[in-house]
């Protein structure tokens, strides 16, 4: 057994039965510069409480597995140099090493089940990378979903990957795939795409339902709930479609490859839409946090 | 825990510690017009029954999960409009949702496993389908043969699929697959494939050994057994190659695309064989029953 | 539950609680004529024992699960023909059919599981084949390591392989890869690849801390130890490449397809390196078996 180290947060939630949202935190390494990152963080949280529930971000920090972060560890965190991004495979070296590592979404998965949170909010899975057909590359985060029996509530998957073959992995790997509220699959920055959704439910009691009965089924693995931004917020995908495009080519061109694509994706994308992109991605997981609330309370009430 | 509804045969033979055999419902709502469909499944329950086991139909039925349908309810399954197919990424919603859905290999697998059956006939699982390295479609049954402790009986996988790939993925995900009394994977509406089968069986006895040993070892998943269809009802495949290769230029001439794809090209190869997939395919059902009641009676000898 | 054949000094050292590890047998009946491969297996044992640990050689002999060989055993394995090389898929219907069967790192892992044996040296894994993105001939092995709780050391994948996907495969599934001593995932024959390893470790302490580190956190899957082939053994990857290119080239001239393309390219390279390729496949094999042995003796001390 690990032993977790609880915001006194958490650990009062936990103690009382009270409704917890997990929360990543490779959004506050990897996602925004300081101080803007701990900001976000701290306003999501208190998103999570404004909706009747509790936050849990979670973390390694010197190889301990923190779930829910004080205050002053947040900011530490968010000033950091170096930290590991950590995913399933290197979770346990993190930790048996003493390193510092940002959870992301496969790693949050596994932390929250470990901790007995259900529910988890976030800004974007990970999915097929463009281009995967020959390089294989296919984020951790699918095969956690189908493994892991936590609902994660994010605005899809990054616009900038494979959409298409985002959706039929997770149809492979039989992992419940929701839109909230719409039957389409959301783009991230964009409320709408051109793919179905396989499932749609309009409220959080829905999805608890959904999730209490794959818990009773004894299925493995966790639900996507596919949280549109809302549209005020949304740059809209005919808008996005062109800068996506030219980005990729962009990359092409100056021959970007491996892990050095997305973060240049997402920086070209961030330059081309004069920072809307990362107003959107603010706007997308405070409403994450918010639908996970209502699903972690709902799933409080039924249990 | 689920609250299963059993009929009152397979309620009796649970009882009795009698052999069961799973049987599923999407060939009742997506493979038949009424009122030939449940015709087909009832001479397909008689079937097991004359073998010496009790068949057992799985449907989600209004929210419930049935195990075993009693003969009104086969009536107004195979009658009923806008019935869903389900498959594990589904099968909790529907059941949370109230819906009515008939299952995919994938969903009776997962049925069987939680009422304790661990034998299934079926007529073809699914598998890679053709093109799938730029689409990435491939069906979730494969996955879950990989990791649910059943033994599919079925006569290999449709032959509109890519059995090549299909055969590899097999092999990647670990799943035994067991070619009965020939050396060959058939493919569906025909006996031989140019396929050789990882494994041979010539018998109900051999199947049940090893999959009690699989058991026995704690090995997750389950065994494919593929069982030809009678040389007597065979569509050759020198005859059926150019008919299912013209089907597919066709769905490319008229752009069929995703889940439209299937059916288009089940209903061509209908016109094109004059009816005889039909017939053969009801002739293959029918005889992976007898082989699947075969096995779960060594099965329940042995236990 | 399945009744293990122990060999008498794997009996004892499970009773007295001492370090094991385990060896897969394919090396033995699929690598080298005889008599070299049972002499080489014997050196291998030899190997473990000096360094402090206690070899477990597994494979199925007529049926029956092996953990451990005595001599005369060994050296009946070293003689028989017509052996079956047994994956996850076949492990089961070998034993349930009486047969023989060598392990490879597939069924070596589950072997290991189940006889309570943690660490497992070897050659090299399988992995993803050069041109998998159109024949999905991906090995069982990368599976296997996402769900089975064992430590590999391999010296990297054979680099007939597509080392690049292999470790895309890896990472999709979860699978920690830790290269040994240096910053490049070793390329089998030679100590270094053009691919950076995601995690690096210097010594056997810190392996067996990170997967006590996963099984505290009940992670199902195991590590990827990549230890590279001693330099004064190696073939180096610049002289290495153009044979290798040249042996897969020779396989399209004459067709070679399927199951033959491994065993033509293995002999190609043998005669093109003058037999410098067998004398490097013994090196590193003996080398994995010494950090193997480290690694299992901290496994030991730290539980
Ligand atoms: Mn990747
Ligand atoms: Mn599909
Ligand atoms: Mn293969």
């Amino acid at each position: 057994m690990i032993d977790i180290q609880y915001s006194a947060e958490v650990r009062a939630a936990k103690d009382a039965g009270q409704p917890i949202v997990a929360l990543e935190s490779t959004i506050i390494t990897h996602g925004m510069p300081y101080p803007q990152n701990i900001e976000v963080a701290a306003q999501v949280q208190q998103d999570v409480r404004d909706a009747g529930a509790v936050p849990a971000t979670m973390a390694v920090i010197k190889g301990k597995l923190h779930v829910g972060l004080e205050d002053d560890q947040l900011k530490a965190l968010g000033q950091a140099q170096g930290v590991a991004k950590i995913s399933r495979a290197d979770m346990a070296a993190c930790m048996s090493t003493g390193d510092t590592g940002a959870t992301t979404v496969a790693a949050t998965m596994i932390a929250a089940r470990y901790a007995g949170i259900e529910v988890f909010a976030t800004g974007g899975i990970g999915g097929v990378h463009q281009g995967a057909e020959t390089s294989f590359d296919i984020s951790a985060d699918l095969h956690e979903l189908a493994q892991t029996p936590v609902t994660v509530v994010a605005a899809g998957a990054k616009a900038i990957l494979d959409l298409a073959k985002t959706l039929e992995v997770l149809e492979t790997l039989g992992v419940p795939v929701i839109a909230h509220g719409q039957d389409e699959f959301p783009a991230f920055w964009s409320a709408k795409s051109p793919y179905a959704a396989p499932l749609r439910m309009d409220n959080a009691e829905d999805i608890a339902k959904a999730h209490a009965t794959r818990r009773a089924l004894g299925l493995p693995g966790g639900q996507l709930v596919a949280n549109p931004i809302p549209t005020a917020d949304q740059i809209p995908a005919e808008k996005l479609a062109p800068i996506i495009a030219s980005a990729h080519a962009d990359a092409e061109t100056h021959r970007i490859t491996g892990k050095g694509v997305t973060p240049y994706l997402l920086q070209r994308i961030y330059e081309q839409t004069e920072g809307r992109s990362l107003t959107a991605n603010i706007a997308l997981v405070r409403n994450n946090a918010r639908l996970a609330a209502g699903v972690a309370i709902a799933l409080s009430n039924s249990n």
